[in-house]
């Protein structure tokens, strides 16, 4: 099979996406592909532990805001992509046992058990484009960059076994248009929302050129402020603190593309 | 000890007039009291049963919002009101076992178990202050009546082992106010949030002289549309269609008082 384009997949249906990946023709990260859907970060863990993995996320809306569960031993999405499979539809994963991660594989059909439970939870790519519509640059994007991420002193609401800290991206945007920046991301509260913290990075524990989870810093232009929002791969410094038996996650960027557009899940 | 009276709880604070509940002073219901305090509907259910009762309101949040879950075996909501206790601070409860309504007691410490969770779910209460400063009349309030309460032919998606009908209340507005009912009421997502039908009893299956859970019908004035909302109700139906081995919840219009403003809970 013909390995995909990014162009060609940036116009494919989320369903086309899906099969381009399940089949092994792209495995790169998901930025861009099937412009306009929003797309999730995943979480994995046994059912045992589901109904506290749930609550957590259900305390901690901005960094989990939860788009869709799955029944136990099923890897279908119902809600947001009844025709998808977690198993394989992500580009790549992340297997963390006890805390460690183990593996990046690119389907997890081997780890796959019949007491699994996967969580869709809501991306900030969603809220970028709506930024962008509205006129709000992203820097990262200027320079072709990664968003960048950093693990900040903030401590998510425990529940029961999972605690852990609040993971962020951060953006430079202009001082003149932070206000327009949490009006707009105010709408997607299912896709973490309103910033949880605007300048001073040093009172959350975040040192700027400390970049972590794979991503590097972005460079300021004059005048800009550095605006923080929850982010989805808490849940993975969840499961480096807490080291649960075992957690599967998409791979930073590479995440689930569902059947639903972004405004479907804006507020207002 | 001396029995409260309504205008004296309007004035108390969340706290007092839970100490004023416990210690049976008040047995009445609690509309109007500790005025500008979020007042909650309660579900309690099995820990065995916590995940997929947990999972069913996260994917029915209009009737359904979670605003605090207990840890098992602990009657304390933590977040919203720490100091209380489900078992004692609500005027009246519902037992019911196997679906059937066996008990109304106005405590519940002799039904309480180690593995018993407690869900507390926004109701309209919040929403209606709202719509009264915003200058859309409410006539149930006018005729000193409940509110209107049906059972629709919406089935709300299952989860687990829970599935039943949506239960909606209903208000009739002037059909000049109905968008600014519908702004207003948006703003609070944890308390159901938008109207789920404006207009037309009979596609949702309501009879509009029908009503149910004690409530009685409320007159129109000339020119007023029906407006429906979910209903914090509908895990009563719930149990009376899945009829699990024991659910207890709130008494109609007795509810929990949290410790939040309902301006804490609105979005925007």
């Amino acid at each position: 099979m013909a390995v995909a384009t990014r162009a060609h997949l940036a116009e494919s249906t989320p369903a086309q996406v899906r099969e381009v990946i399940r089949s092994g023709a792209w495995q790169g990260t998901t930025t861009g592909v099937a412009m306009g859907y929003v797309q999730a970060n995943l979480a994995i863990v046994p059912h045992s532990q589901a109904f506290d993995f749930l609550l957590f996320c259900q305390r901690n809306p901005r960094p989990c805001p939860v788009l869709d569960v799955t029944e136990p031993g099923s890897p279908v999405p119902r809600l947001m992509a009844p025709g998808a499979d977690l198993r394989t539809d992500l580009p790549r994963y992340r297997v963390y046992r006890h805390g460690e991660l183990v593996d990046a594989p690119t389907d997890i059909c081997d780890y796959w058990r019949e007491d699994l439970v996967g969580f869709l939870l809501g991306c900030s790519l969603s809220f970028e484009a709506a930024l962008l519509k509205a006129g709000v640059p992203l820097r990262h994007h200027e320079d072709g960059q990664r968003v960048p991420v950093y693990t900040t002193n903030i401590e998510c609401r425990p529940a029961g076994i999972f605690e852990g800290p609040m993971v962020v991206s951060m953006r430079p945007i202009p001082a003149a248009q932070v206000a327009r920046a949490v009006q707009v991301t105010t709408r997607f509260t299912a896709t973490h929302g309103a910033p949880i913290h605007v300048g001073n990075p040093a009172e959350i524990g975040v040192d700027l050129e400390r970049t972590e989870f794979g991503s590097e810093p972005v460079r300021f232009r004059p005048g800009d402020v550095p605006v923080f929002w929850a982010c989805g791969i808490t849940p993975q410094a969840v499961a480096m603190r807490v080291k649960p038996e075992l957690m599967i996650t998409h791979y930073p960027e590479h995440m689930f593309v569902t059947d639903l557009r972004d405004e479907e899940i804006a507020t207002l």
